[in-house]
């Protein structure tokens, strides 16, 4: 099976950040890659490095020393055109579409990808807790943005997991808001989207907060969605599936006439992407395991008025889950 | 013809982080999209919004409406996954790969553009400038990297263009290396890569620094690479080839004998991608034109002892370029 997705390349082989592919055979498992990575390669352990400029030519010279016929490949994670060239490059051998398997085994979180995703989530929170005094009338989405980044990276994040999102007043009904230059005013509602990446792991984490009066029709949207995560949070557990997470979140806020404005899935994994399997969403029928740590964030967004969104990571357990962003 | 690249459908509809597609036609352009966009989607000037939770049906709709049998695709923004579900959502229209269009309109930078690599540019530069005082025996990879990410951050940058590379001592002969632990030593080489993201323009800059003593071989190897990115500067004109300007930049480096130690191609274009077209490489044919911005980055790297690098964007005009980060 030949690896492109580049996360995975780096899940399986130990070496994120390089770029390259992971080819694996019952003969053997190569990391080929380009010369710029030719040292990061030599500590893939169980790998075989190939350092080449021409990573078709050795994928062939490979496949024909060890007379591969088949071959699965991600189709997910090459392009149209990059999967041509595969075919054009490896003639005579047949190329079986395989998905999500490495996916699905990043699902599922070792001890040591918790630690560090806790570690995030930790970062997250702190640098939130430490920023929260400069909400306050005058200062703007982008300068709080920009004091959030700064406070993660100085307690110990290697970086952002996402682009921070911080929205004040009507801004707060887009979902996946940019900061602005809008500066906070008295009454308004202010969302913080923010997470940490921390040894290549991420955290997610979302928060509004009330900068003074509350409209009646926020606060009820708030409650909402307070109470449908937490039904969320109560039904989590090994073997439920996440479709029906997603389900029982919808059908509360529908029953509370607002299901219109729910506009996304309940969640997702988070992992070395932020953004990863399985989904909170009606589609994805995945049974939670223990092991796997995902979002649950329901919102609620009133066009022209403001948005409401929860959303905290939670763990797998035996019997239920833990929430890792209290 | 259908747009799926990211940043191609933020640059034709002027909507950078929105998650859609954009579909040009002879009747007219339409930005498809999901309720979490809705908002951005209507200030897309051009564009007619399409928000929905089904693009393909969408799509299908569109299309038969507008009676369209053949339809570009870009075969290098789609997944192979992606491009089987489109065949198959729009079943009697005849798709056509179509490369690099939107791209090569990226190439070319607008006053605009310019002004804000200009400024990502002067933000890095201005970083480094103030944070370099932090480079003496006893601080680590990593907490350099912190300290220049919070200067960006802090000096009016969005975020990082990509992840700081800080390296030192033998870490340098790693092109790509990864901020570690690793302390710096007396005698040790130095090397910071960084660009900061302003407005959704990217910068890109590297400088190495000799902490003490310098080795006789680094010596000679970083005077080869400042001439040879001086001499790739004073080629570097509109009609010029990118190949021809990478060749002769790595002539000259094979000429004093370090040839296989320069590992990667000589530079890339910079934009709303750090690495976009065209590329200062022997396969890329473009002929440069005023208004392109590219990197011009020269290295030489010896396994065990270390790496040099020099980096510098240049702006293409009229009669020659123009160097962005003096």
């Amino acid at each position: 099976m030949l690896i492109s997705g580049h996360k995975n390349v780096g899940y399986l082989t130990g070496t994120l950040g390089i770029e390259g592919l992971a080819l694996i055979t019952r003969s053997g498992s190569f990391l080929i890659t380009d010369p710029r990575f030719s040292q990061e390669a030599q500590s893939a352990a169980g790998f075989i490095p190939e350092i080449t400029k021409s990573p078709l030519a050795t994928m062939r010279k490979i496949t024909r020393s060890l007379k591969i016929r088949r071959l699965g490949f991600e189709p997910n994670n090459i392009s149209y055109a990059g999967f041509n060239k595969l075919k054009k490059g490896l003639k005579g051998i047949t190329l079986i579409p395989v998905s999500g398997r490495v996916e699905k085994l990043r699902a599922v979180k070792t001890d040591k990808e918790i630690a560090c995703i806790k570690r995030a989530a930790k970062i997250t929170l702190k640098s939130l807790t430490q920023v929260k005094r400069f909400i306050r009338p005058g200062i703007s989405e982008k300068d709080l943005a920009a004091r959030l980044d700064m406070a993660l990276r100085h307690n110990g994040a290697e970086g952002n997991a996402f682009p921070t999102i911080v929205a004040s007043g009507p801004n707060t009904a887009k979902p996946h808001a940019r900061p602005t230059a809008r500066k906070f005013r008295l009454n308004d509602i202010i969302m913080i989207d923010i997470g940490a990446n921390y040894m290549g792991y991420s955290s997610d984490l979302t928060r509004v907060f009330f900068l003074g009066r509350i409209s009646a029709n926020l606060k009820r949207a708030y409650k909402i969605v307070k109470e449908a995560q937490e039904k969320a949070i109560r039904a989590i557990r090994p073997g439920v599936r996440a479709s029906k997470i997603d389900g029982l979140t919808r059908n509360y806020i529908e029953s509370k006439g607002f299901g219109k404005y729910f506009t996304h899935s309940l969640g997702h994994g988070v992992g070395l992407d932020v953004h990863e399997s399985p989904r909170f969403s009606g589609k994805d029928k995945t049974p939670l395991l223990k092991g796997m740590v995902l979002t649950v964030e329901p919102g609620i967004y009133l066009p022209g008025e403001g948005g409401v969104r929860v959303e905290d990571m939670v763990l797998v357990t035996k019997r239920g889950c833990v929430v890792l962003t209290r």
